[in-house]
């Protein structure tokens, strides 16, 4: 036995082997429970087993090694030893929990048996033990409901179906004509589990396992099977945890919320996860267990009020508070049970939050000491930011709109959208493009995808730590909970509200807009408006700029989007597209004229037309951007995008241009390409028609010199796009230049302009070495780059790209975080070989994937000069890139020992 | 002066400082004529400038290096030596000619200058020297004519406008009531002399130059500067040749073939270049200047003639053929003049010859032990082999044909067309689409690209040394020459031509045959018929395989396809595509009834239709192939392909299956992509309908185990389409596998066969690591490999790359000749991942690169298994592959000095 692998950590009594370090082995609430244990907190002693027993048992095709059972042995022999009583004792048993415990939390998602240990023979010792006859038959029904749940399988067998165990409860009830779970007697609780182990016996066809150990290891079995059930596959994919993980099992000894008024338990959080005050955050439930706060059945009290009951419980509570947020350096999440005014805790973990309030906790820890500017930086999921960058209520507009009530204020957020009442609808009616508000009485782990689906979330039970309220914060969703206002009927889809006398109805696919930050629930679609960076966030964004050592520009087609862009830290355009200005007013008819020209004379005249608005566009933004780069992209699309499609449309352009319309489908016709993806697009176009290179080049340094002259500085860089060829980037940049030249010479003002190209082909990429050699910057186009190297066109890809995903092909979109392991080579080599045709050569990225954390830190790692994304982006691209610079200080600094990931 | 670098090399006078090794510095004809001379060979005296300088002269903007004067001078001063005359003496003038001379010869493409030297002082010196003052004038105002064509620049401004010396010409004729030239007296002579220098005086506003100094340089300028002339680009686009390498200069002693009828000038192979048989194959002209015999304006005297008149010099003549071929060891192509009963060798070089001469001369050669085998097998060119593999007139057909007239077999084939009457048209009718034959009275160099792009040749006038002969011979294009029947009239656009008492018109557009190989001309489409392996090039194709390492298997889906591609010697099918089964009789309703089915079972009850049908094909080819490793790809192309367009097709798929039209017309509207190319196709089908794939693996196995059962050996490569993820493959592997365990357990037949993969997504050549742990073979798919590498539809690259080929963007067509520099990049790193992933993995082309020669020598140095082709294409694989192993072991023996390629 000296050989055999450790599997089992043991904590409590003032010791543990384990820590919080050792997250992967022992999991997040292991680890965490060791390290509670070993600072001295009041932890119920208990083990875990560890998450590399869960690999190893399902390569054991659900076994276990030999050496766990001697093991386990031990760990029970521990915490008897601890609390002073015996496993399956029919004097003084002992009782244990079973939980599980990942590497990150996966609230709701997983497996958890409590009171294990119970059997028709302890139940006389826990009477013995507690002196409360009722509450040790209560203990016993709630463990044979939850083991038969859990490890037996006993669960309703359709969505129609009620749970079994509630439909013997609602029966004892309706025969003792009472209301509550209460108002049962201990001889009603009694009949209760003879009537659970009937129904087991029945439906499942065994009898309820009377042994402790025989409990023990079904609990332990059930958790790690828990791993590979469909709402844990589902979290997993959300999350992006990767399924070798596997998740620990932790076996603690039971302390009781439920043995009277002088017991409780409770969830809190250290500070308020919602907006980041620094308050306690919290909720209890006199004569509880744990899960009836969890499971938002009950509505609870807030933590507040535990002091009035349990003075010397809460100040003790608040002093672990100060004491875990010290020692963690972070926001901690805790569970605890106060069993007759003894304090017990059960729980830490770092508490997830909305994003609103990561911001607030980091920059309040820095300004209170407790960790340093990086750390705070390090600590922002910049995917979360999202939600402080997406459009707030309009103030104005929320003024007059019709509040139907107002829940908790759960997740903060402006939500609009279509009512839906369960999660299969809402996933469905998104699928259809609609925009989705999912409203249920509760949340359960079963509704996680319409929840994923949806806008935001409304509830009409539940408190701010209800699965709802956890989820939606997870989620980044708006989400208002506890909105006891509303009568929703799931049968006749619809939810009624009386506002000011009247009843208001609001059926399935009406519009609500809820808003997470205050609770309210208004009807229709109330007026959004864009977000400011200001206070806290500011501050953090000052810091992420110090650290940052990569660019950040953005992708904007007009004066407009380039100042919002601005505003939120953007260093510069990294594409700006010409095609968008070639639409509106009276540009089309010129550009269509361009077109259907039938010879140069004819192009040249119309492109004449073009010009001046062309440069009138590129002397709006030069002047927003008032000396930052501006990269400008020639034409890009095929030239059909441009012409007209409909009859009508035909007919109109050619009265308008004087052509025959038989002509404009002759020409629609002769455009016309199977693949125009792969067609004549990009600087293939300025190969065959140098006019439309040459205008576009002479409306850009018009402007350029324009601006110059008005003394405002001014940065060009002329990108040439779906360069695949030596021969194209040397005639399109031998024509620029020409034309450039022409320009400056003409104006009598120089400019200080790049010419370069958008690396998007893979054959580009691979001779990245010769391009270099002409093209004076790079930008991947990752959009296309990715559509050709994967053979993916983005528009068909709906057809079997969700299937993929589904099925684990991909585990991201490749549209959406970059593919690292195929496109990701070809942007590598891209980028060495273009340094190695040009020692200086400054890279970027503008496709979406610029916009995209994991992305952003690719770029970083293969030595980028800049990412450039949407405006709305920027943020969040900036605290990514930041990251990405700790992360490479980090790996440098602790050598290879470390990921830089 | 020591230190100036050689750019002038002199041979003559029995010794040389050049050799026949010095082509690349030299030029062809300078290193033969410098070879020649120091093998003793009676050589006029001269030197050459090198092809070096031709590189300088550009690189110094048309200028020459301050050393080359002086070189020039000691070249002038060396044949001035040895031939006993001064240059510019008036009384013992030395005159030179002055030619181009590239690595390989560029028939017609370049300038030449004769007689340079005289000027009115001159002149009489030479009268003194020949005794002839006819003779002489007549040389002047040859001299004037050409150097005011060539290096004056004095030529028709238009198509349309006439000669300006040939005007003068016929105007004096006129003057004199003459006919012919020779009708012309010493008076009229010397009176052209000044009228011609008058018209350069006139139309270029400058004095024809007296010094003979001055039009030595002029000529040399002229000769480099035709290296960048219009006729030249072309040619070399046409014939792959770098620009950079550049022509040489040589200036030589002139001797005359027309100071009188004791004189001569000829052209002669040293074998027939048509048929290959060993014979003196030539001809001469009496009295006249070499570019009398070339330009086919004279039709001159087979060379068997020349015994008749100059006795000794035509025995002189068979000596040195003899001694060219055993020191050149390949067939000669020379030039020669008799300047009064004393022969002058002006040329040899490897004489240009069809592809049966080929074959047989280098079979010949192998037989006389003149060179190896593996000499033999190197120097036949595999692109010219295709000529021998193309279809021949069926003889049957041909005796009914009616023959029109009948022409000099000048290059063998068949070929049909319409008729078209200059370059130009052709030209455009082949873009067309159109077949064509370009019929002119002779060819010039501007009449290349019409020539390109004909089916064959036919002209009125020339020898088999025209330039119609020469250069159809060098393309492969059937040719027949000195068709002298045919009344061609250009301004009518037909020719007439008198059968048998009866005048037949055949009028642009009509449709004529010829026969390359008889000089057969006639009437209509002439039916073809397969080309055999037999003799000669049957022995040839032996020697190939026994050098030959790399396998060569073909592409079919058809037992009869492969058992043409056997008869070519191919070792394998590498690509049997099994949706070209899907069509046709009652297969197509079942495979649409499978796409149109509503779930699953539909589905399958429709593929179960077609299941019997697939087996059948398979049984057939696996019989055919008898033991050879056949790959059979799973279904490919976007189902939208097998459903109907038009509206009556929709109707009657709906009757034939009983359904709503409607819904084919939604289903049809469903299935429609923007990029089908990159849409739901390849092993996206197989993923997300299985049962596709379950029944191709089901058809593949099943016959596979009947045939195995009958006896005979089998060996499918089951081959997944697309694959561009690991998940991809190993889903698709598992279901193949899965049905072929279920296939042999239900047939008690064990049959070896393998799964593996196209690599035709550019990311499954960047993770071909991964994709080779399941994978058991890779096939390249260059077709699909290339769109999407260089982001080109092969359907919409119509629009730009014959425009970039134009432009040398591209030097071939990536779709042609496989893309070294990028897609191959992705081809190496492909194998060098594929054999990192498993070490002994399979890997082969299908693409349709798999025929061309350059593509199967990239296999070869890659490390490819073996390349897959069409199987007309088989035999040029073989050849391919042989010269690539010869060449690996050329590189191998010679070390790092020789090119492999």
């Amino acid at each position: 036995m000296a050989d055999a692998k450790k599997y089992v950590y043991l904590f409590g009594g003032g010791t543990a082997e384990g820590n919080a370090k050792m997250k992967n082995l022992l999991g997040g609430k292991g680890a965490n429970l060791a390290e509670m244990a070993a600072i001295g907190l009041p932890v119920p002693p208990g083990f875990t087993i560890t998450t590399e027993m869960c690999t190893v048992y399902y390569k054991l095709n659900q076994r276990y090694p030999a050496e766990l059972d001697e093991q386990v042995k031990t760990g029970i022999a521990h915490i008897e030893k601890i609390m002073g009583k015996q496993f399956g004792s029919p004097t003084n048993p002992l009782l244990v929990s079973v939980r599980s415990g990942a590497r990150i939390s996966m609230p709701g998602m997983m497996d958890t048996v409590l009171n294990l240990g119970l059997n028709d023979t302890t139940v006389k010792g826990l009477i013995k033990q507690s002196g409360n006859e009722r509450f040790a038959w209560d203990s016993y029904r709630r463990f044979v409901q939850m083991y038969g749940d859990v490890v037996l399988g006993l669960k309703p067998q359709s969505k129609d179906e009620e749970d079994p165990f509630e439909v013997i409860i609602k029966a004892k009830k309706a025969e003792k004509g009472v209301k509550n779970d209460t108002e049962l007697t201990t001889e009603d609780l009694k009949d209760l589990v003879v009537k659970f182990k009937a129904a087991v016996k029945q439906r499942k066809g065994m009898d309820f396992p009377e042994d402790p150990k025989e409990q023990l290891w079904g609990a332990i079995n059930a958790v790690f099977g828990s791993w590979m059930g469909n709402r844990a596959i589902i979290y997993r994919r959300i999350n992006k945890i990767p399924e070798d993980w596997g998740t620990a099992v932790n076996v603690q000894a039971m302390v009781f919320g439920n043995m009277g008024e002088d017991s409780a338990t409770g969830v809190a959080f250290t500070r308020d996860p919602a907006t980041g005050e620094k308050v306690f955050y919290g909720e209890f439930l006199i004569n509880a267990q744990g899960e009836d706060v969890v499971s938002g059945v009950r509505t609870p009290s807030p933590i507040a009020e535990l002091a009035k009951t349990q003075k010397a419980a809460y100040e003790q509570l608040e002093d672990i508070r100060a004491k875990l947020e010290k020692h963690y350096k972070d926001m901690q999440d805790i569970e605890f049970t106060i069993e007759r005014n003894r304090l017990f805790m059960l729980q830490t973990r770092n508490g997830k939050r909305t994003a609103q309030a990561a911001v607030r906790i980091a920059v309040d820890m820095v300004k209170e000491k407790l960790i340093t500017k990086e750390a705070a930086v390090a600590r922002i999921d910049p995917d979360q930011l999202d939600q402080l960058l997406h459009p707030m209520f309009d103030p104005a507009a929320k003024k007059k709109a019709t509040v139907l009530a107002k829940g908790l204020n759960a997740s903060p957020g402006a939500a609009v959208g279509k009512v839906y009442f369960n999660a299969e609808d809402a996933e469905a009616a998104a699928g259809r493009g609609e925009k989705v508000i999912l409203v249920r009485l509760e949340t359960s782990p079963e509704d996680i995808g319409g929840m994923a689906a949806s806008q935001g979330i409304l509830t009409v039970h539940g408190g701010k730590t209800s699965h709802a309220a956890v989820v939606g914060r997870g989620m980044g969703k708006p989400c208002v909970v506890g909105c006891g206002a509303l009568s929703v009927s799931y049968t006749e889809r619809r939810f009624n509200v009386t506002v000011g006398g009247q009843t208001i109805t609001v059926k399935e696919g009406d519009v609500i807009s809820i808003d997470g930050s205050d609770g309210s629930v208004m009807l229709g679609a109330v007026p959004t408006k864009d977000p400011e960076i200001t206070g806290d966030f500011s501050m953090l964004m000052k810091w992420v700029d110090e650290i940052r050592t990569m660019g950040v520009r953005t992708n904007a087609d007009t004066p407009h989007d380039a100042k919002v862009a601005l505003d939120f830290g953007a260093e510069g355009i990294g594409l700006c597209r010409t095609e968008h200005m070639f639409f509106g007013g009276d540009r089309i008819d010129a550009v269509r004229e361009m077109i259907l020209a039938d010879d140069l004379a004819g192009r040249e005249k119309a492109l004449a037309k073009i010009l001046p608005m062309q440069q009138e566009d590129f002397v709006g933004i030069f002047r927003v951007m008032n000396g930052l780069p501006v990269t400008i992209r020639t034409l890009d699309p095929p030239l059909h995008e441009f012409l007209p499609n409909t009859d009508d449309q035909i007919e109109e352009l050619a009265y308008k241009i004087n052509r025959n319309p038989m002509r404009i489908r002759e020409k629609l016709h002769q455009l016309h390409e199977l693949n125009p993806m792969l067609g004549h697009r990009g600087c293939r176009l300025g190969m065959v028609y140098p006019e439309i290179t040459a205008m576009q080049a002479r409306a850009i340094m018009q402007a350029a010199c324009q601006v110059k002259a008005e003394g405002i500085d001014v940065h060009p860089e002329i990108m040439i796009p779906l360069v695949g060829t030596m021969g194209e980037m040397t005639n399109q940049k031998d024509l620029v230049v020409k034309v450039a030249k022409q320009v400056m010479k003409e104006t009598g003002v120089t400019v200080n302009y790049m010419v370069g190209t958008m690396i998007e082909v893979p054959r580009a990429a691979i001779i990245a070495d010769k391009i270099a050699k002409e093209a004076e910057f790079f930008s991947f186009g990752t959009n296309d780059l990715t559509q050709m190297t994967c053979g993916y066109s983005r528009d068909d890809a709906g057809k079997f790209l969700p299937f993929y995903i589904e099925n684990k092909v991909w585990i991201d979109d490749p549209f959406q975080s970059l593919d690292q392991e195929g496109v990701g080579k070809l942007v590598e080599m891209g980028v060495k070989l273009g340094r190695k045709g040009r020692k200086n050569l400054k890279i970027g990225i503008c496709g979406e994937h610029g916009g995209d954390p994991a992305s952003v830190q690719f770029c970083f790692r293969v030595g980028m000069n800049y990412v450039s994304c949407s405006p709305f982006r920027v943020p969040i691209a900036r605290l990514a890139a930041a990251q990405a610079a700790l992360a490479a200080k980090d790996a440098s600094t602790a050598g290879a020992s470390k990921s830089t990931m």
